[in-house]
């Protein structure tokens, strides 16, 4: 068994000014309610240590997931693509871009597709005026990530706006209805819309579904893990939200659940591969 | 262990212009997401094999369900009675209506009656410019039925709109409350919206739920079958969906659920005599 | 083992008058669709039957929850404060307020605290014209709450609207926001919204979630089990909603729910004591 970490934030340069590290009680709170302890790896802010946790748990490769957000912080895609070339056989990055303003996001999107990354990562919600994901200023920029065949990751669960609203899968049903042939991720699996963003990804081939750290023991869990081993096999995407849950044991947590050794290769590693384009 | 089929459309004249008959591949994917192999019944589109797949798994009865939808085609009212016809004693038929007309509809629902229809379905989602459930437009058509007492068939779930906002339960909750009288079943469950339908049937004694083939091995199935053997149990209706389930797969399948005998024989056979007026 | 049940309603005056006394026939129902029999303090309305209950499942303490509703009837404050008032040592009481006139609202909270009432009980879905949870008018009531640090309960689950959009998840998430040192309980625990919830729960720490008659065989009931043994386990409330369900058995059901005895006595007996107050 391998895995494709599909988001990591690594203790590196902007990550480190993000509250995921400058408040590691607010984290580690979280990390219990999820039934882990904590990872020295962030605790100690240690890059070794993570590389450390991922070697010895199978985990050959991570999407470093930037951010570029009004309320949740920001680090440049430059450091991501930094610490990417720093360990090129282990990390591939995704670039955030700030979805505000149209022009410069397109930009930022042909700069990031030239400078080597796989995935753009927007985070509409935590806008410093948040924006719904069907919110008509980002239809030009779904656009151009369609005609770029570029994937994008779009944070659309958890506390990803100011309330649940925001997290509601029927937005992201007309989005993926609007561009059939972009590739959309939904990191926190849309949680905790667990049946309907189930039921979209059974109706939209194009979308794909990281519950990442809210799957672990959390609320509507067997139904995850039930699609990941059946109609989802081929659009799960495994991911641990390091450092919210530790790289290691995630992986081993994961290795346990009744997922059959063949849909496991594929939501474990074969799934993320391939929607990146990578062999 | 008896069954009546709530939803089966037969390989016969209009059906077999429908996505149902005319894109087998795409059929047959959705079958195979469902975890049931294709039937040979639907494969090789013969009447006989689907009334031997009958015979062979107790489902001495079907609801022959119409279809009158500007997204997903239709057949005559007619040829479904024409089928209905040859097999009297296997098959019942629910006549379809064009809602977006309220005067023809309101004529195309006596005349069904006439005919010897004993359900009126329709697919306020699918229509050329989609409807939700509660449109005031069909709220004439509500109180004709619910005058005439017909029992209401209404595609309320999976993708019975362009989004999920249209399968939304509280819409039909609106409806039942307003129409006490109006029997109504909620074709597809209002799946994915599990636990909200389960508490709307829970409150209003109008409703009637059939997942159909939204519920073998699909998220939330667990709470739908709880359901059945419970508060349920008077007004759950099983049904394969034909084509997209084998009749007779389905019927074994759904023999082995944990479903009490008691339960079984009303939710497999007797609401649904029950419910279209049959002894 | 011992209990704080959350909410109760004697058969003593003001309740007797109310739905759940006077039509037998219908809560009886209501309460074999939870797989429960029917209470004998609640078929005889005997407070000594009730009161024996108790004492034979360990249910050390109740809130005794009045009413203050257009739709759903009204209890005096001052029947509910003589009824705690002969038996203080088992009994507390909650005070219920008519939201629909801010300064009487404003008083009566005043007042009741005066009384020794320990938290306050609104039920704005069932005003003579509904309300929705984050209707303007209810954020003064909220803020004078806040002010007071007295705990708020508000039915938000279950039938607590004209429909299932009163008792959206998202009504809640925004009050909860904008008044966050405000300690909120949920009574039926926003059923059947069971994920979105307990997100909502996850996310702000001032929520307290109380599924109390909808929790016993109810679709979601393991997710709400699991919650109160992980994350929830400091902010779930147990309740058995009596008359509904019977104090004695609802004890004796909940007993053998898989939750750990630290997690149990703290959802069962503690987070109550410890929310209002009590030492």
């Amino acid at each position: 068994m391998r895995f494709f970490d599909f988001r990591v934030r690594p203790p590196f340069k902007g990550f480190l000014s993000m509250v995921m590290y400058s408040q590691p009680a607010r984290r580690n709170g979280f990390t219990r309610n999820l039934k882990f302890e904590p990872s020295q790896a962030a605790e100690t802010q240690s890059v070794d240590a993570m590389i450390a946790e991922m070697k010895a748990s199978n985990v050959e490769r991570a999407l470093v997931v930037g951010r570029n957000s009004g309320a949740l912080g920001s680090i440049d895609n430059g450091e991501v693509a930094e610490f990417v070339g720093m360990h090129p056989d282990r990390f591939v990055g995704a670039a955030s871009v700030d979805v505000t303003e149209r022009k410069r996001a397109v930009q930022q999107i042909d700069d990031a597709i030239k400078a080597g990354f796989k995935a753009i990562n927007i985070e509409p919600g935590a806008c410093a005026t948040p924006m719904f994901t069907d919110d008509r200023r980002l239809y030009p920029i779904y656009a151009h990530c369609e005609d770029r065949k570029v994937p994008v990751i779009i944070m659309t669960g958890g506390n990803a706006g100011p309330d649940l609203n925001y997290t509601h899968p029927a937005l992201l049903d007309r989005v993926l209805a609007d561009f059939p042939t972009l590739k959309v991720v939904c990191s926190h699996g849309n949680w905790p819309w667990v049946t309907e963003i189930l039921h979209v990804a059974f109706r939209r081939s194009n979308l794909y579904v990281s519950p990442d750290m809210y799957l672990p023991n959390m609320p509507g869990m067997d139904d995850y893990v039930k699609a990941a081993d059946g109609f989802l096999a081929d659009r799960f995407l495994y991911a641990s939200s390091f450092p919210f849950c530790p790289v290691k044991d995630y992986a081993e947590w994961f290795s346990k659940l009744p997922i059959r050794p063949e849909s496991m290769e594929k939501v474990g590693y074969r799934n993320a591969m391939n929607l990146l384009g990578m062999s």
